[in-house]
C-alpha cells in the first residue's frame, strides 16, 4: 500500500474519532474528501479497498469504518515496544497515550544514565542499556522507539537488530541502517513545520488576492 | 497544493540532504520514486511544477533541487514562532533544531508555572502566559507551537488568535477551532506508530509467503 494511502487512512481514523465524540453515527465520502483536498471518489476507492461500502445518502457507519481502518493498520494487535533514551522527548512519549493509539504496548524503557536506571517512569522501571539485548529476547519485544542522540542511533540500532527487533520508530535525526527485514519509520518533526510554513504563505497570498 | 505533494516535497528534501552529506551531486527521479513507492513520472511531475528539470542520465542537481523545494515550502523565510507549554515535549522541542529546518525562528517561550517563569531555556527567558498577548503583538510573532494539556489548548488558541497569530503547530490531542485565516497543522505522533504497525505486518506477511 503506498504511503499516501496509509497516511489518509490514519487521518480518516483521527477524523472519525472526532465525529464519534460529537455523537455522529455516519460520515460521507464528501466529508472525508475535504480533509485532504482530494476527490470523494478517491476516498471511496480507499475505503472500498478495505471492504467498506457507504450508503447512498448517509455514507459510512463511523464505528464500522473505524473498525475496518484499525484492522487494516493492525492497530488492534498491540505489539510490544521498548523506548530507548529517556531525555525530554522520551519522557514526553513515555507518559503519552500514543502507544496504544498507534498499535503498540510500551513494555520497557532503557537509558544509559546511572541516575535514571532503576527509577520508575509511568509504571515502568528504567533499565540499563546493557540489559537491552537480554530483555528484548526474554520479553518478546517486537519494536523499539529510539530517542537517543544522533551519535548513539546507529550503535543502538545494531543492538536492537541483533536482539531481533522487527520495527523501529526513529526520532533521531539520522538515517539508520537496518537489514531488509526490519521496518523503520522515521519521525521528522520538522516536516510538520514545513507544511505549516507552506500553508501559511498560501493562506496569506490567497488573502491578498 | 494537495497535502500528499507537500509531504513528498518534504521527504525529497530530507533525502536530498542525506545524499548531499554523502557528497553526491545529482539524483534521478528513479531514486526519488523509490522513497514513496510511486512512479518516477509522478516525481518528475512534482518537480516540474517547481520549475526543476532533470538531465536525461544524471538527473537533477541536488543543490538546485533543494533550493527550489526550500523556496516552494517557504522554508528560507524564517517566520517568528512562540512555544506555549514547557512540559517535557516543549522542552525537547525548544532544544531541537526543528525550527530553522522547518522555516521558523523560535523567539519566545510561555508557560503558566511560576517555577519556570523567568528561567532561561536555550537562550530564551520563559515568560508568563499572561504576557502572551502583548508579547506576540510587540515582537511580531507570526506562529505558535502549542504543547499544553488538552484542557488548555482551546483557551490558549483563542488568546493566540486574538493576538494575531496566523499559524499554529498543534501538539495537543484535540482539534482546535480557529477562524478561516489561521492555519493549523496538527501533529499526531501516533500516526507514525500506525504506519510502523501497518508496515511491520506487511513485512512479516511478505516474508511468510
Amino acid at each position: 500500500m503506498p504511503k499516501a494511502i496509509i497516511l489518509r487512512l490514519e487521518s480518516y481514523l483521527t477524523y472519525l474519532g472526532q465525529l464519534r465524540s460529537e455523537n455522529k453515527k455516519t460520515a460521507t465520502s464528501d466529508e472525508l474528501a475535504k480533509l485532504f483536498g482530494i476527490s470523494s471518489s478517491r476516498v471511496r476507492q480507499d475505503l472500498v479497498a478495505l471492504g467498506a461500502t457507504g450508503k447512498p445518502r448517509s455514507g459510512y457507519g463511523i464505528a464500522e469504518l473505524e473498525e475496518r481502518i484499525i484492522q487494516a493498520l493492525d492497530v488492534d494487535n498491540k505489539k510490544k515496544i521498548a523506548l530507548i533514551g529517556l531525555g525530554n522527548l522520551g519522557r514526553a512519549l513515555a507518559g503519552s497515550n500514543v502507544w496504544s493509539q498507534g498499535g503498540f504496548d510500551l513494555r520497557a524503557i532503557f537509558d544509559k544514565d546511572p541516575q535514571l536506571i532503576g527509577t520508575e517512569v509511568h509504571g515502568l522501571k528504567v533499565r540499563s542499556i546493557t540489559e537491552l539485548f537480554g530483555a528484548i529476547k526474554s520479553d518478546g519485544i517486537a519494536a523499539a522507539c529510539i530517542t537517543v542522540p544522533a551519535s548513539a542511533a546507529q550503535p543502538v540500532t545494531d543492538l536492537l537488530v541483533t536482539a531481533g527487533i522487527k520495527g523501529i520508530w526513529n526520532f533521531s535525526p539520522i538515517e539508520i541502517n537496518v537489514p531488509a527485514e526490519v521496518t523503520v519509520e522515521n519521525m521528522r518533526l520538522e516536516q510538520g513545520l514545513m507544511t505549516l510554513s507552506f500553508r501559511m504563505r498560501s493562506q496569506s497570498s490567497g488573502m491578498n488576492k
